[in-house]
C-alpha cells in the first residue's frame, strides 16, 4: 500500500455559503442556490427567479443531492406562487426535472398541497403563504433528520465496529452540500470524526461528474476530516488489503423492498462489501423510501448524456453557461456512451438503512414500512390530508 | 436501460501507425514510438535516440501495455548497445522504469543475455547486431503470440458461450497498441467480431487515465466494431441487468499461483463477474507469467501519482510536454488521493487463463506451469542459456 494515509491540507471550516437559501429583496422572491458544478475552484451563487431556471439548475447539478432537491423542489413551488406565475405548470415541470430522485416530487407535492388547500379556503395570497411554510417546514425537517441519522448512524457504527477508528468509504457526496443541514452519508461520517472515531475517509472520485472528488472531498478538507480520494476502480484495492471498515451511501430512491437506487458505482461496493464481510449501510431520510415502488425492478434510472463519460466537460472548468457537447473529448468522435445516473442495490446486500425515525437492519419490508410509519414524513403526510400516491 | 446498444461511427480501419518500430536512418538506429497519450486526439510519433528518452517514454506511459513493453525493453537494449552507449547502465534504467510490468524485464533480459554472449565471442560490433536480432525474435514472437492468443480465445468463448453474440466487457487496453501484433483480450474480441460473434464490446473507459474511452475505443472504433464506453462504477449496472457475457481482461504480470495484476479496476470486475457467474477470462502471453513470484501478495503494485486523480491532465488535452501537476484540479487543493496502477485478481476468481501456448482452465500452479513448460518463452529463455532468475 502506498501513500493512502498521509494527511490533506486542511480547510477553513464549514460552507461559508448555504447550499440554498430563499430571499426576499425588493424586487421579489428569490431562490438561491449554492452553484455546485463550480466548485470546488470557486463558490457561486445562482440566483432563481423563476421555475424554469430552478428546473435547469436541477437537470444541469448546479442543485443536487436528494434532501436538498426535496427542499429546492418545495421553494419552487413556493416562488412560483409568490411571483403568481401558473403553479400547477410549475409543480408538473419540477416533479419531471429527474426521474429517479424520489425526494423532489415529495417536497413538490408537500408544497402543493398546502397551495391547493389554502387555495380554496382563502384564496391565491394566502395560498402561497401556505405554499412558502410548507417549503420552510420541509426546510427545517430536513435539518432535524440530518442531526437525527448522524445520532442513529454513529451509534450503529459503534455496534458494528467497537474498536472505534473507522476507515470509512463513502460514494457521491451526502453532505451539508445535498441538505439543509449536515447531510446524510457524510453527516455520520462527521458526526464519527467529531467524536474521535474516524480514522480516514475513502472519497469515490464518483465518475462521470466526479461528485465525490469535487464535492465529498471539499467538505472533509473544510471539515478537517482525514480523507483521500480514490477513483472507483481502486475501491476493490482498499477491500482487498482489508482497509475498509463500512462503506457509507446516501440514496436517491428506496423501494417498498429496501431496494436502493443511489449513485451509479453504489451497487459494485455493495457486492465487494459483501464479497469481503464489510457492512454496507445506506444513510437517508424517509422521504426517500417510496412505499409505492414495490421493488428495485420498479425504480427508473435516468439516462443521462453520453458527453458526460466521452467528454471532460465539469462546468468549473469552463466557466458558466457551460454545455455538454463543449467539453474535451476523451473518446473517438462518434463514441456511444452507456450512463446512467444511478443503480439500484437489492435489500440483501444492504447490512441497514439508517433513518432520522431509527435503523432498519435486516433491510426487510415491514422494517422498512415499520420506521416509516413513525417518521415526521408520515405524520406530515397525512396532516396535510396526502394519500398514498 | 437506455441506448447502449446504439451503433458507434465506424473508423477507417487499422491503426496506421505501428504502436513501436526500430528504424536506422543515416544519422544512427532509432526507436520510433506511437505516442499513446496523444490518442485519441492525434498519432504523433515519438523518437527516441536514447535510453533515457525511452525511459520516459515508459514511465509517462506514451508506450505502455504490458507485451509492447517487453518490445520495447529489447529493443531499447539494441538502441543502447548499436549506439555505443553503457548497456549494462541501459538494462538496469529500462528494467526498473515500471516495477509491475514483468514483460519490460522479461525483454529488457532477452537482449541483454543474447548481447553479453555476442560480446564476449566477438566484440561490440556483433554484440550490438546479436541484441537487435533478439529485440527483433521478441517483436515476431509477440505477433505469433498475439494470433495464437486469439485463436485460443475464439474457440474458449465458444465452449463458454456457445449461443454466439457475445456480449463482452473489457478493461483498459490490450489490442493492437500494447503489441506487436493485435494484442491479448482485445485480439481475442477482435477474432470474434471478425467471426460475426460479437454483439456488443463493452469498454470501461479505466479511470485514471482513461485508456479505455481513449485507447480501446479508438481501436474498436477504427475496426468497425459495435462498441459502448462507460464509467468504471457503471459496469454493476450492466452485469445486473445481464448485459455481460463474459469479461476479457489482459495482464501486467501473473504469478507462479495464478494471481493477476493487471490495471486497477480489474479485481471489482472479477468479483462482479463471479457474483452474477460470467466468465472472467485472462488473456496474456506467457512472457507475463512470472513463476519466479510465488502468489499474489508477492506482486509490487506501482504506486503513480496523485495528481493522476486529484486533476485532469491528459497530455493529448494540453500538448506535448505536459507534466503531472500542471492540469485541471477537480478536488481541494492539497487533497491526498490513493492511486495504485494496478490491483490483483486471486486465481479462484479466474474462470481461465488464455496464453499462446493454450488454455488454463481451472488456473491452478500446475496448470499454469505446464502451460509455460510448453511455450516459446520457455524455449527461447532456455536457448539463450537463461536459467530462472
Amino acid at each position: 500500500m502506498g501513500d493512502q494515509y498521509e494527511v490533506s491540507e486542511v480547510g477553513a471550516g464549514a460552507l461559508t455559503i448555504p447550499s440554498l437559501r430563499w430571499e426576499e429583496p425588493p424586487e421579489g422572491p428569490v431562490l438561491v442556490l449554492l452553484d455546485q458544478t463550480r466548485l470546488p475552484a470557486e463558490e457561486v451563487e445562482l440566483v432563481c427567479t423563476d421555475v424554469p431556471a430552478l428546473v435547469q439548475a436541477i437537470r444541469t447539478l448546479a442543485v443536487r443531492g436528494a434532501p436538498l432537491l426535496g427542499i429546492a423542489g418545495a421553494y419552487g413551488v413556493a416562488l412560483a406562487a409568490a411571483r403568481g406565475f401558473d403553479v400547477e405548470e410549475a409543480v408538473e415541470a419540477l416533479a419531471q426535472a429527474r426521474p429517479t430522485a424520489v425526494n423532489l416530487g415529495y417536497g413538490v407535492r408537500r408544497a402543493a398541497v398546502a397551495y391547493r388547500a389554502a387555495f380554496g379556503e382563502d384564496g391565491a395570497q394566502a395560498a402561497a403563504a401556505a405554499a412558502l411554510a410548507e417549503a420552510r417546514a420541509v426546510h427545517a425537517e430536513d435539518i432535524e433528520a440530518s442531526a437525527r441519522m448522524a445520532e442513529h448512524g454513529l451509534a450503529l457504527l459503534g455496534e458494528l465496529l467497537p474498536g472505534g477508528g473507522h476507515r470509512i468509504l463513502t460514494h457521491c457526496n451526502t453532505g451539508a452540500l445535498v441538505s439543509g443541514g449536515e447531510g446524510t452519508a457524510l453527516a455520520v461520517a462527521l458526526a464519527a470524526h467529531r467524536a474521535g472515531e474516524l480514522r480516514r475517509l475513502w472519497v469515490d472520485e464518483t465518475r462521470p461528474l466526479l461528485q465525490g472528488a469535487r464535492l465529498t472531498a471539499y467538505e472533509a478538507a473544510r471539515a478537517g476530516m482525514a480523507y483521500t480520494v480514490l477513483s472507483d476502480g481502486a475501491a476493490g484495492s482498499l477491500f482487498a488489503g482489508g482497509e475498509v471498515d463500512a462503506v457509507l451511501i446516501g440514496a436517491d430512491r428506496i423501494a417498498a423492498d429496501g431496494s436502493v437506487a443511489n449513485k451509479v458505482g453504489s451497487y459494485p461496493l455493495a457486492v465487494l462489501a459483501r464479497y469481503h464481510h464489510v457492512p454496507f449501510v445506506v444513510v437517508a431520510p424517509t422521504s426517500t423510501v417510496d412505499l409505492e415502488t414495490e421493488e428495485g425492478a420498479d425504480i427508473e434510472v435516468e439516462q443521462r448524456p453520453g458527453q458526460e463519460v466521452t467528454e471532460f466537460s465539469l462546468p468549473f472548468a469552463q466557466g458558466p453557461g457551460a454545455e455538454a457537447g463543449t467539453g474535451i473529448p476523451v473518446a473517438p468522435l462518434g463514441a456511444q456512451a452507456y450512463n446512467p445516473a444511478f443503480d439500484v442495490t437489492p435489500p440483501e446486500l444492504v447490512t441497514a438503512i439508517v433513518t432520522e425515525a431509527g435503523v432498519v437492519s435486516p433491510v426487510t419490508r415491514d422494517g422498512l414500512a415499520e420506521v416509516c410509519s413513525t417518521s415526521r414524513w408520515s405524520k406530515s403526510r397525512s396532516g396535510n390530508g396526502m394519500m398514498a400516491e
